[in-house]
């Protein structure tokens, strides 16, 4: 499609990371990184009754990223796969999303748990995780499955995606 | 913030529902509704390996919202909640979540279930649905767990939020 869609972060996501090695490679993997979300100050009314939500789902731009590829090879295998059937952040829109517990709110201020992108991330959306609409029971996962999911905790972040 | 993010949609929904009117709320509560991706062809190499997944996430811009609200009543509520508290699509960046069933692929055309969007909407991302990525358990759902969820298969989308 010809047409280009514009987007204005919401606020930044301020996090331990500084750089993507070692940075963990999702919030599953990253139960103990905290980090906060600085809201821009006029959408603080956008928070109200959030504060009542254990999880959060953040969307965001993932910035550091130049160009994307079709097939690589990501983090947690010595294969190559589609971008489309991967987490990896060299995707055609660069947008990431991790669904992290929500600590406390104070002001235009969101401290969270289980960060797994850059320091100074722009922020795109924030949305209330709810079990209802997001959990999936039953489901099938492709080459993941063949990944012994308990060697995760090992696998860090590196620079195989920078620019 | 005010720097821009650009985006390029990387293919187009087709779904029964050329209006908000009737649509449904969520993947979850649209089980018998069928739709397909059309991929542009040149980002087809990157679907290899994902026909192994069961389920799909999909991110896509909501392009019939033109604007925002901070404050929105939302379609399973009779109460203002803030945006970001909410999936209502009239939000700072109009940025919709379904996670749907990947039925099959057929060269740059996926066909899925549990399509809840507007036909035509335009597609910004596809990604494999993981449960050790993407379920939590054990999560509070602040306003919403209020409300009787078995009553949400009889809850449609109206215009409320159109233009």
């Amino acid at each position: 499609m010809e047409i280009t869609i514009n987007y204005k972060p919401i606020g930044i996501l301020k996090t331990p990371f500084n750089t993507t090695v070692g940075m963990p490679i999702q919030p599953t993997e990253s139960n103990v990184s905290v980090g906060m979300i600085i809201l821009d100050e006029p959408l603080v009314e956008g928070l109200v009754d959030l504060d009542g939500f254990s999880h959060i789902t953040l969307l965001y731009h993932l910035h550091e990223v130049s160009d994307y590829k079709l097939t690589v090879i990501p983090f947690i295998d010595n294969k190559p796969h589609g971008i489309f059937a991967t987490r990896a952040p060299v995707r055609p829109n660069a947008i990431g999303i991790s669904t992290v517990k929500l600590l406390s709110i104070s002001g235009n201020v969101l401290h969270i748990e289980g960060v797994d992108m850059l320091n100074d991330t722009p922020l795109l959306d924030i949305k209330p995780f709810y079990p209802q609409y997001d959990n999936r029971l039953n489901t099938r996962s492709g080459w993941l499955e063949a990944i012994d999911s308990n060697e995760f905790k090992n696998i860090k972040s590196d620079n195989r995606f920078n620019k």
